[in-house]
């Protein structure tokens, strides 16, 4: 960008906040440029980026074809376009903040009420994170965040919204547990440094790591924010991915528990449609708040990014039908269960083993074992070889800000059963080869011990940790796919 | 608010930038209350405040009935279903920007050409206006826009983006043209006030004048525009609604003339097809930007608002039958004219005259000969007769920032024809009544000379030009319609 377009253009345009020069992101690129397909192009790249849950649509459209009137595009529903179409208060349809308020509930075991006028909408979760920020931070203000943490959030929290984001570190020593060690470090660390903390954002289920907060951490999560009384912002958007036991606690259970102290204004949900049940192009995102002028506020800040009044109606029909939720929520745990075990089951049979696990499209899959020295830099030479070679696109770590080098979140939920055979073999034959070329013939180790074709600059973790700017320079993506990246 | 939610939320949050403390949203409040029904409550209150187009859904029903395949709910569609709900790019489906590329042209008497490359989505014109003033303007920084203006502006553009609007002070004198004097004076104004003009912001057709700009106006803006080297945004988001001659001229039109100069870098086009189609329920906002590197940072930014898979597939099937295009786009200027002439002949036949105008859902209703005196003031009072006398939610000038006391802009599209003529014959009863009791029971005048069962502040022409944060303090309406005012 030249000197007079920057002149003309605002800060934010022409800086680097929407995080998108990243490895994360040079692997969609990867995966977009030579997208694999069973019979054009086997011997394209794997998509293993992409939190999609694609095990369970024939359910859905089981449902959708004995309910056409949910449709205001059919016969049976027509009738209903007008008012559909021409409906664009941002409390959103009745019926479809009741049926999300169900949904959420079920999806939670009932053991929690959702009060249908604490549903407020957003463009997705990534809509919702935002509003949330702005609603509470002002520019400068920082939430702690839990490592490894999504990448979406160094743009979704802060980009527009001029907050901060501080890590939490969490170690691999300890499986990556939140610890209110780590916390008070991480709260001490932004004290120290003049920042004003706001909040704590926590993804349970996590995104990256695929385990859920049990009832213990949850508790002195909620004991740590009320203390420092700062916000506690829970992405639940995994809720309905926990496939064994233990089962998902949410912040709602905790938080009514008698002998739990916590002021309720400080307790915020971020939910969404896009995992659950598989529908991130419908961008239903939603803020849950115990805090009234949050809701408020929220909903007055909502008229950004509504939820199509037709896709309220038909998920205020497919989700106020408890037949159908009951059937779905068993449905894709069960599928989400087997094909979770089919891969782990595969990966360890080549010595590859994952971080234990019960939730989540992917695995925290741990490869410190094949770098050539523990460093960011050899996970990033591992990673060009997996992207360039093995052709899988997966997530290496340290673009989810990971304190450990070597891990990988690899999504297995985005696929057919054949596709994924296709990256496990893939993966098992990489694994041989590389046990073979690192005992019998080591000349050939050098064929990842300098970058491929995707160009990067290596990193000391203190410059991923606490950029306010996450990413050196780089050329953008011509066909950037920032957006389904919300995984 | 208590000062401890003041301090645990942000200054956006706990201020008054949403704008909705203003007497253009106590009518919709009042209009809630007591919403006219012919039948259940032919007593309440008529809403005239909303300008949506309900006139061609036949229309739009009859395409849909003939296309159930545009549904991804149908027996017909659903086997499109999965592909569409998990897609999530923010490109947007290629056929969804071609076809709103196809319908933008046709709508531009097929004049100039879209390139659907440009077509960035947003959640509704109020998206497409944000995501514009973030790329284009750091906070302090300030647009120039004509009066009257749309209210929503003072929300969507300043909010949470921290930019400044500045009035264009057009006079009734001139029919409230914008000139070249009136632009030179803000920007003047601006500069003195150490304030950086980024952009002017012009909504044509005007909204809330229902006038069109024409080309020797639009050539000034231009080259204004250039000569400051500032942006221009021009709101196109009423094209389709003009319904008599002249016809309308897009920006895109201008500035492909020969003779033009200007740099295409600063020139954007926000449209929606919440008012030409008739669909603000569906969130589809659009910024079409002549500068790449707005192109590319919109389309980032866009992931907060995107428009729902669903509603992309519907919305690419539709538009992209010419057939139904061309046939609705007559169809809806046609059905607007007659109701347009309708009603502006029932108000002259009472004495009543409106600016004259041949696009939009509204009329720009002079009833100065009714104000005690010419003061904002009276307006305001003549306004609460209307809203709970009369029962007619009309919106009064002062709301649009308008330079001139006594005029209101009425909107006449969102409602069938009976209820029209209801609204019609109470407009007559009232001036009729009135002119009786000014002339010969004066007494009775009192019931318009004090504020009725609505509150608000007067306050001085420098207040509502100027104030950053628009309206005084004001009981916030707890069902508050914002979002729907869209108009």
């Amino acid at each position: 960008m030249n000197k007079n377009q920057q002149n003309l253009l605002s800060k934010i345009a022409t800086g680097n906040g929407h995080g998108e020069n990243s490895p994360y992101f040079d692997g969609w690129k990867a995966f977009e440029d030579n997208p694999f397909h069973p019979t054009d192009n086997p011997h394209g790249v794997i998509q293993m980026g992409l939190a999609e849950n694609q095990l369970s649509f024939d359910l859905v459209e089981e449902w959708l074809k004995k309910n056409p009137e949910a449709s205001i595009c059919t016969p049976e529903g027509v009738n209903d376009f007008r008012d559909i179409a021409i409906f664009q208060d941002y409390h959103g349809l009745t019926k479809f903040r009741n049926a999300v308020a169900n949904f959420m509930e079920k999806v939670r075991g009932n053991r929690v009420r959702f009060d249908p006028d604490r549903i407020v909408m957003s463009g997705g979760a990534t809509g919702a994170h935002e509003m949330t920020v702005f609603c509470l931070a002002d520019p400068g203000d920082a939430f702690l965040v839990p490592t490894p943490y999504y990448p979406g959030f160094d743009r979704d929290l802060r980009w527009r919204t001029g907050a901060q984001l501080v890590p939490v570190v969490c170690e691999r020593s300890n499986d990556f547990k939140v610890t209110r060690e780590a916390l008070e470090a991480a709260y001490k660390s932004a004290q120290e440094a003049n920042i004003r903390v706001k909040g704590l954002l926590i993804t349970n289920p996590s995104n990256p790591l695929g385990t859920i907060l049990d009832r213990d951490t949850l508790r002195m999560v909620v004991s740590f924010i009320n203390e420092k009384s700062i916000h506690l912002v829970c992405d639940e958007i995994y809720a309905a991915t926990v496939f064994a036991q233990p089962g998902f606690i949410s912040i709602a259970e905790i938080i009514q528990e008698k002998e739990i102290e916590c002021n309720h204004d400080l307790i915020h949900i971020v939910y969404s449609l896009s995992k659950d049940l598989g529908f991130p192009g419908f961008r239903v995102g939603i803020v849950y708040s115990y805090n009234d002028a949050v809701v408020s506020c929220c909903r007055k800040m909502s008229s950004f990014g509504l939820v199509s009044s037709q896709t309220q109606h038909l998920i205020a029909s497919m989700l106020s039908d408890d037949e159908f939720v009951n059937k779905f929520i068993k449905g894709s745990a069960d599928r989400l269960a087997t094909r979770h075990k089919v891969f782990t089951t595969g990966l360890a049979k080549v010595g590859i083993s994952c971080l234990q696990s019960n939730a989540g499209l992917f695995v925290w899959m741990d490869l410190h074992h094949l770098l050539k020295e523990q460093t960011f830099e050899a996970e990033m030479e591992l990673w060009q070889v997996i992207i360039n070679k093995v052709k899988l696109n997966v997530s290496p770590g340290s673009s989810f800000h990971c304190s450990a080098p070597g891990w990988f979140r690899v999504c297995f939920a985005n696929m057919d059963d054949q596709t994924m055979n296709v990256a496990l073999t893939r993966i098992e034959s990489f694994v041989i080869q590389n046990n073979e070329t690192s005992t019998t013939v080591p000349m050939k180790r050098q064929y990842w011990q300098k970058p491929q074709r995707l160009s990067f600059k290596s990193r000391r973790m203190d410059d991923i940790m606490m950029a306010q700017c996450l990413m050196s320079p780089h050329s953008p993506l011509p066909q950037s796919p920032l957006v389904r990246a919300r995984n």
